[in-house]
């Protein structure tokens, strides 16, 4: 159900719970739609952006602090900001809510965990890629065929793995900042891959490089890009260079990974392209 | 010292951290810089908004959900964001942190305390509008000459208290949703005030409302005006009908007062004008 409606930018962004039945439990969203009045509806449905969040965020997070709805307006683009995790299952994970924050609330990585007892909750791939679309479509003026992906950090892996192994489903994907190797990385991914899946390297059906490395040249990506900050904090343990060897080596030449110099891993970034990045899924979306 | 720099919107913004001799601790605020690169600076300095934020919030929340770096760095003025309280005096004030988010951390209320031990720490007025002022007219590119300063909720009672109380330093003052009549205010205010000055009707110093019955019409007021959410949901504590009433009486009937309709108490509603206020304050500022 819509728990909040709040006017910005010549449309409507709405908060939204509802039960999730792959992650079983109650799950919270935000959707941005560019309607002038509330439930005032253009015929056409509107194409939709699913944007995925990093480590530690909300549903809240980049539908608060990412410039997107005036472009989202101007193009007419539908956004969708899932949560980047479950919540309140302390009942059957007690540590799940104060576990680090590589793990567990905040952090459950777009992937379906293997493991009990998270395997019962922590199934964010299905559900950022099949569950919360399906739902979003059928209670909002969404389109069921237009749809396309978008992430920063944690959220940069997911959403080209939605891309990846659903290419059929995602006219495009765009990323940001990407943690790009999960299974060789340690400060994000170790402590919560070696929990849902019993090993680091279990996970690596949700690690993009194996993905691209396993598929090769069968795969055809929809078309994309990847924007990097020169300057991120964190640039050794996002090691986006194994994600550029990935790309070139299975075929994907035409998905390139664009250095920004002098930016750092945050929203004053991902801020300063995000503008390009709707134009140019619109332009996929609108094709 | 600066802490982080980061750049956004062809600018930078930087966290600072500094000891603040009227509070007696350490400090933090950002400051959105419209320089394009660090340390390269145009020879005229920068005329600069202050920005004071509402209850709960720090330094970050209005320098990071706010969208006003772009229009700052096209009309070229730079934006400082306070904090809204001292932090870490947890020794000398062990409900300080833990106070709910009314009082203490967070909700420092711009007003300079009388009581033991709050009046150690908190003198947010002073600190706003003179330590703050003075510092960063010291170390950063920005002119002692010309200064305005804006406001959300608890920092639109903020804002105007500083331009009612020192006209002659600011240029111009617009405002947010103000919190306008805190002497009155329970939900907001009576703890603090209570804290802060023996009671409520204590800090009538710092409450808008007061401070304009009591200057009445020798009062010249700086230009501004204040926009507000029609469905503000906390309409009926903000109680903006006894500030209109407050400025018509005394003489500031070019001092408008905006409702508008379908927004509520968020940045969602900030973000819709702030650019507006920037060329507002931008006029006055380069008049």
């Amino acid at each position: 159900s819509v728990v909040k409606t709040e006017k910005t930018r010549g449309g409507f962004i709405k908060t939204v719970k509802h039960w999730s039945k792959c992650n079983n439990c109650e799950m919270t969203f935000m959707i941005f739609l560019p309607e002038d009045q509330v439930n005032r509806q253009r015929c056409e449905p509107y194409p939709a952006i699913y944007f995925l969040s990093g480590l530690t965020s909300s549903h809240e997070n980049a539908a608060v602090k990412g410039q997107y709805a005036a472009q989202c307006k101007k193009r007419q683009v539908a956004m969708i900001f899932p949560d980047t995790s479950p919540r309140g299952i302390d009942e059957t994970i007690p540590q799940a809510g104060d576990a680090d924050w590589t793990t567990g609330y905040g952090a459950g990585h777009y992937c379906n965990a293997t493991q009990a007892p998270w395997n019962k909750h922590f199934n964010m791939y299905t559900y950022v890629s099949e569950e919360l679309p399906a739902l979003v479509e059928r209670f909002f003026h969404v389109d069921t065929e237009r749809r396309s992906v978008m992430g920063f950090s944690m959220g940069g892996n997911g959403a080209l793995l939605c891309a990846a192994k659903q290419p059929e489903r995602y006219r495009c994907v765009t990323i940001f900042s990407p943690i790009s190797h999960p299974t060789q990385c340690e400060l994000f991914c170790q402590k919560a891959l070696t929990a849902y899946f019993g090993s680091q390297e279990g996970g690596a059906e949700y690690d993009i490089v194996n993905v691209l490395n396993a598929k090769g040249n069968s795969l055809t990506l929809p078309p994309g890009y990847v924007d990097v900050a020169a300057r991120d904090q964190f640039i050794d343990a996002l090691n986006f260079p194994s994600l550029i060897e990935a790309l070139n080596t299975n075929g994907h030449s035409n998905f390139p990974v664009n250095y920004h110099e002098d930016y750092n891993h945050s929203y004053f970034f991902v801020n300063d392209f995000i503008e390009d990045h709707i134009d140019f899924h619109a332009g996929h979306l609108y094709r």
